[in-house]
C-alpha cells in the first residue's frame, strides 16, 4: 500500500515539473522515449515473450492472445504513434478567452494540465505508450495500470521510456508503471481523491463498470456504443444501404458500429430486400415482425434471418448481428434511441430537413449523424491527430477525446492596483 | 424512497421537455415564475414566519436566523435574481466549433444542457429561485434539496415557481423540492447515477465534505478559500496596504478573501509598519517572529498581533484575522501556496515582470492575480451576470461559474452519404 501512496507523491512532484516546460522540451522528450522504444527493440520483444508464454501456458484464448502480441510490426506502429503526439499542437498555455472588467482588470482564460492522470486498461501493450505520450504532450503525469498478463512487456517499454525521458532533459517521473499485482491497487487508485485528478478506464464493459461503479475520484467513462440508424423513406436507398453496410461491416467489434436499424413502416418494402441482399452472408439479421415479413417473400441465398427478442435491442453485439425493428415515426425512433441507447452515435437518413434536424436536437448522444456511417465516431477521423477514447459520458468531455480532455483552465487576472468597492 | 425515485423520473422527462424551448419559450415562463412569486408575497412571508418561529423555538442562533429569514426587500432581492437571468444570453444552441473533414462531413461542436441537476443547500431560501431560474435558462432540470429549517419558505417558493411555469407555457416539472425530511434522501441523489447529471452542493464547510465524500454522481465542488497574497519589495507599499486591507476587511466571511499573507524577507520592514496601522483595531494580525519583529518597535494602538501557529497557515478563517509569513524567495511562496492553499484566489504584488509571470505560471489555482485584490473572484465581477458558485476543482468547471457550467456538447455531424474507407 505504502509503495503505491509514494508514487502518488511522486507523480505529483513530477506534474508540478513538467507543467512548466514548453513544447519544445515536451517534444523533445517525447523523442527521446520514442528513439529509447527503438532501441530496446530486442529486449521488448523478448519480455514480450514472456508474457505471451505464459498466457498460452494458462490457457489464454488465441484472438486474446494475438492483442497480446508485439512484433517489429507493431513496435513501429507504437513508435509512430508518438512520432503523431509530437507533432500535435501544444494543448497547453492557449488562451481560450480575454476580456478586460470596466475597471480595467484584465481577465484571461488559460489552458492548464488536468494534473495527475491514471489509466487502467487490459492487455494491449501499446496503449501504455500510447497513454504515456498524450499524456505528456498535456503537461499531465500518468500512473499507468496494465493488466498482469502484459507485466513483462509493459515494464520493458516503461523502462524504455523512463530512459529516454531521462536522457533528453524530460521528467522520468511523469509516467510510472504499478506493480499490477493485485486488485487492492485498482481500489487505491479509484479511491485517491487529490491524488489522481482523473482515471481512464480502457478496455471491455466489465473494466469500465468496475471503475465507474467504485472510483471516487473522477472518471472519463468510455467505450460502450449500442448506436442506431434509423431510416426514413425519403433516403436514397442505394446510399442508405451503403450506410449501414457500412456502419455494420467495416468493423463490427468497434464501439461506433450499428447495432440496431430503425426504420420507418412506409421505408420498408424499398429498403429491407436490396440490404437483405446486401448482408446476405455477411450479417445476421433479428429482425421485429413487419421488417422480418418485408423480406421473407423473396430470401436471398445465404441470409440469416432471426426473431429479434427484446434483449437485442439493449444488446452491443461488437459482431456481424445487427437488429431490426420497425417504427411509426420519428417520434417513437426518438424515443427508442434515448431508451436503449448508450448515448454514443446515432444517424439518421433521410432528405427531409425537418426531421434531420429534429433526430439532431432531440436524441441525446455526444455524435448525430444525418446522412452519413456511425463508423467516424473517431479522435482520428475527426481531426484531432490521437484518441484518448471516446467519452460516453457528459461532464469534462463528451465523444472522441483528444488532448483536451487533459486540460483545464487557469483564470490569469492581471491589474494595477484595484481593489474592490 | 419510492418517491424520490418517481421524482428522479419526472426530473428526466421535463428536462429532455425543455431541452426543446428556444430562449423565448424559456424566458417568458421564467417570467411567469417570477410573477408568481411577486404575487404570491404574503404567502411566502408567512411560510417563511413559521420557520423563522421554529428555529428560534429551537434554540438557532440569531446570525443563522437572520439567513433565514425573508422580508419585503428579501423577496424584491429574488425577484431581481430571476429578471438577471432572463437577461442573460441562452447558454444553449451555441455552435462553440465547426469544422469539414476532407470527405466533406461538417462536424460542429454545439452547446446543449447538461440534463437534470440537484442541489443541496442550506438555509437561505434565496438559493431556490437562484438555482431553478440559474437551472431553467440552461434547460436543465433540477432538484432542489433545501434544509428542513426553510422547509415551509421553501415550498411555498417551490409552489409559486412551479404555478407561474404552468401559466406561461413552461415545463412545470423542471423544478422540483424534495421534502427535506431525511438524510438518507442526501444519501439517495449522492447515489443516483444516470438520474442526476450533477450534484451542486451550496454550504459550508462540513456540508460539501459530505457530498464530495459520499458522491457517486458528479459533483462541482465548491466554496473553500484559503487564499494568500505574496508581496515583493518591488510592490508599491501604499497600493499593496490597500489591496491587502481590501481583501481581508471588505467581506471576511467570503471565499475569495485573503487568509494568510506572504512577505518577502526584504519587504517587511517597508510594509508591515503602514499594514499594523491600517489594520489596527480592524484585524487580528498572527505573525511569525520576522513580520512580528518588523513592527514591534513601533505598535500602533489597537494593534491585535499573535503569534502564527502551523495550523493558522491551513486555516480559513472566514473572519477579521490574518496570518502572515515570512519568505525567502518566490519559490518559497509558491510552493507555501501550493502545500497549504485550496486552489481558488491567489495573488502576488510585485513590480517585477519575471517574478509575476513565474508566480501565475506555478501557482495551482483557479484564479491567479497580480497587483489586484482577490475579491474579485466571483460571477457577477467577471462579467458572467449571475453565478452558480465558485468550483475548486479542476474537473468540468474551474473558478467563478455561470450558465456554462450547466452544459456540455453534442456533436452535430452533417453528411451526404460518407462511408468510411
Amino acid at each position: 500500500m505504502d509503495t503505491l501512496e509514494t508514487l502518488f507523491d511522486s507523480l505529483r512532484a513530477a506534474q508540478i515539473e513538467l507543467a512548466l516546460h514548453d513544447r519544445h522540451r515536451k517534444d523533445t522528450a517525447l523523442a527521446g522515449a520514442m528513439a529509447a522504444i527503438d532501441g530496446d527493440r530486442a529486449a521488448i520483444l523478448a519480455a514480450n515473450g514472456l508474457d505471451v508464454e505464459r498466457a498460452r501456458a494458462g490457457g489464454m484464448k488465441e484472438a486474446l492472445v494475438d492483442r497480446l502480441l508485439l512484433s517489429g510490426k507493431r513496435i513501429d506502429n507504437i513508435i509512430e504513434g508518438i512520432a503523431a503526439v509530437i507533432r500535435l499542437d501544444d494543448p497547453i498555455g492557449r488562451v481560450k478567452a480575454g476580456w478586460t472588467l470596466p475597471n480595467g482588470l484584465l481577465v484571461e482564460q488559460i489552458t492548464v494540465p488536468l494534473g495527475v492522470a491514471a489509466i487502467i486498461y487490459e492487455s494491449r501493450p501499446n496503449v501504455t505508450a500510447d497513454a504515456f505520450s498524450l499524456a505528456y504532450k498535456a503537461g499531465c503525469a500518468i500512473l499507468l495500470r496494465g493488466s498482469s498478463a502484459a507485466r513483462e512487456s509493459n515494464r520493458a517499454l516503461a523502462a524504455a521510456i523512463t530512459r529516454g525521458l531521462a536522457e533528453t532533459g524530460g521528467v522520468p517521473g511523469a509516467a510510472a508503471l504499478t506493480s499490477a499485482e493485485s486488485r487492492d491497487e485498482v481500489d487505491q487508485i479509484l479511491n485517491a481523491r487529490g491524488k489522481i485528478d482523473v482515471v481512464l478506464p480502457r478496455g471491455g464493459r466489465d473494466l469500465i463498470r468496475r471503475v465507474t461503479d467504485n472510483a471516487r475520484v473522477p472518471v472519463i467513462e468510455t467505450g460502450e456504443g449500442n448506436c442506431h440508424i434509423y431510416v426514413e423513406p425519403s433516403a436514397p436507398i442505394d446510399q442508405a444501404v451503403d450506410i449501414i453496410a457500412n456502419a455494420k461491416l467495416q468493423k463490427p467489434g468497434a464501439c461506433n458500429a450499428v447495432e440496431t436499424l430503425l426504420i420507418r413502416r412506409d421505408a420498408l418494402a424499398a429498403l429491407m430486400p436490396p440490404l437483405a441482399e446486401r448482408l446476405a452472408g455477411r450479417a445476421e439479421l433479428r429482425c421485429d415482425g413487419p421488417s422480418k415479413a418485408a423480406v421473407s417473400g423473396s430470401l436471398p441465398p445465404g441470409l440469416v434471418l432471426q426473431d429479434a427478442a427484446e434483449e437485442d435491442w439493449s444488446a452491443e453485439f461488437l459482431d456481424y448481428i445487427l437488429a431490426v425493428k420497425t417504427v411509426d415515426s420519428l417520434d417513437e425512433a426518438v424515443n427508442h434511441i434515448n431508451r436503449y441507447g448508450t448515448r454514443h452515435s446515432e444517424a439518421i437518413l433521410t432528405n427531409d430537413l425537418r426531421a434531420a434536424e429534429d433526430f439532431v436536437r432531440r436524441v441525446d448522444a455526444a455524435c448525430v449523424y444525418t446522412n452519413a456511417s456511425t463508423r467516424f465516431t473517431d479522435g482520428g477521423e475527426f481531426g484531432f491527430g490521437a484518441e484518448l477514447g471516446i467519452s460516453t459520458q457528459k461532464f469534462h468531455a463528451r465523444g472522441p477525446m483528444g488532448l483536451e480532455a487533459l486540460t483545464t483552465i487557469k483564470y490569469r487576472i492581471s491589474g494595477s492596483g484595484q481593489i474592490r468597492q
